[in-house]
């Protein structure tokens, strides 16, 4: 694929990237970095005036060296800081996830001063892409929008589900047996992010290729859109740690 | 593969059931149930005398009518119990993994009394399974068992790694550059997560299949045993969520 750049029609440059055999069934994982270059989510750095919070911050041992500036553009992505330290601010988004630095980041953009932000509605970018692609290529894959996101008690990253379309994010399995007859009480897999997290092992962080195909999930892969990667985030009132 | 029992050669009964061309470079994902069993990791409800504490827990609202020796057997997995509510106690194990009720799990056990505790150091169960495969075989692949873990923030569940052998855990691109030539700061992939995560899309937890193979990941898999999963549990003093 070429690089993206802002008002991209990113359906149509992913139709025209994807193998002849695509089908129905199929997964497209999108980095959601395409996904917000094309929609304008970036910020540049020297348009960008930090507040008081900001600068404060960005002074602290938290933020470690941090510029204000990438600081203010973090605050203006969250509605909380959870936890600072480490160079690293714990943020909810106003989507509602909990991640790093709420999902601002530098890397991957041709030019250093610009910003990149999450999709506003990463689960109407996930339809929006299925359904342009369904449009040029005659057939409807699922989409998922990902993301690399950390975790509170495991080191490193694994890829999670932003937004999704036309996949079934969670496989819910209470109630149902196991293989040995016994009643599952708590079991509900995360399809979504594990799908999201499996095509990152497809690709390496310099190997500038922004969507993977995933095959052999049709037992997941649904006719609508279904309720997108939103049931995946855990609702405030069930979080312990928030 | 046969229903596993305590004292079965693990290591005998994965090599006999691996495909033909069975080869170094492949990864093969253990449920770690499978392990528990052959290892003798398992209790039984009706030898387990619940003390104080558990009677307290079972009595709460905290662990909503879980049968006190059930928590006995969590307390006993437990350095510490983080946090309790919903039905679920979020443990640290003694190994310093985070996860729901220690890992004591009562599903896929043909007899109803039957608990599954944790392996006790799952990288050396990975790495004895590792070593017993390659004698049988001839090749050494990469062994991870892997169990699911509910997140602090998503809900649903994602297969991680308890333990590693021949995998490299981490693909750290601190310093490394991305495809846009910028300097990658954060960036630490956990190669082993995600390849225990997308195991578990190729079975259903009705199939009975404690083994998975996942080829391709031929640029992760080492000669040597490497580190382990221990790498991948985050140090209490870089956890702001313990």
């Amino acid at each position: 694929m070429p690089e993206v750049r802002a008002g991209d029609a990113l359906d149509d440059l992913i139709a025209a990237a994807a193998p002849e055999d695509l089908r129905a069934g199929d997964v497209l994982v999108v980095a959601h970095k395409v996904v917000s270059k094309a929609e304008g989510r970036t910020r540049r750095l020297d348009e960008i005036e930090p507040g008081e919070r900001a600068r404060q911050l960005a002074a602290s041992d938290a933020a470690r060296g941090k510029d204000p500036r990438l600081v203010q553009a973090i605050l203006d992505e969250s509605t909380a800081i959870l936890r600072s330290g480490h160079g690293v601010l714990v943020c909810e988004t106003h989507h509602g996830f909990v991640c790093a630095n709420a999902g601002v980041d530098q890397s991957n953009a041709p030019d250093p001063d610009e910003l990149t932000l999450l999709p506003k509605d990463p689960d109407r970018s996930a339809r929006e892409l299925r359904a342009g692609i369904a449009a040029a290529r005659g057939v409807i894959p699922a989409v998922v929008v990902a993301d690399s996101f950390g975790r509170a008690w495991r080191l490193g990253q694994v890829d999670v589900a932003l937004g999704a379309a036309g996949l079934q994010p969670l496989d819910d399995w209470r109630g149902r047996r196991d293989a040995s007859g016994r009643k599952l009480s708590a079991t509900v897999i995360a399809v979504a992010d594990a799908v999201a997290g499996a095509a990152d092992l497809a690709r390496t962080k310099d190997s500038g290729a922004p969507v993977v195909l995933v095959r052999g999930l049709e037992r997941f892969v649904t006719a609508g859109d279904g309720p997108g990667a939103a049931v995946l985030r855990r609702p405030a009132d069930e979080d312990f740690f928030r």
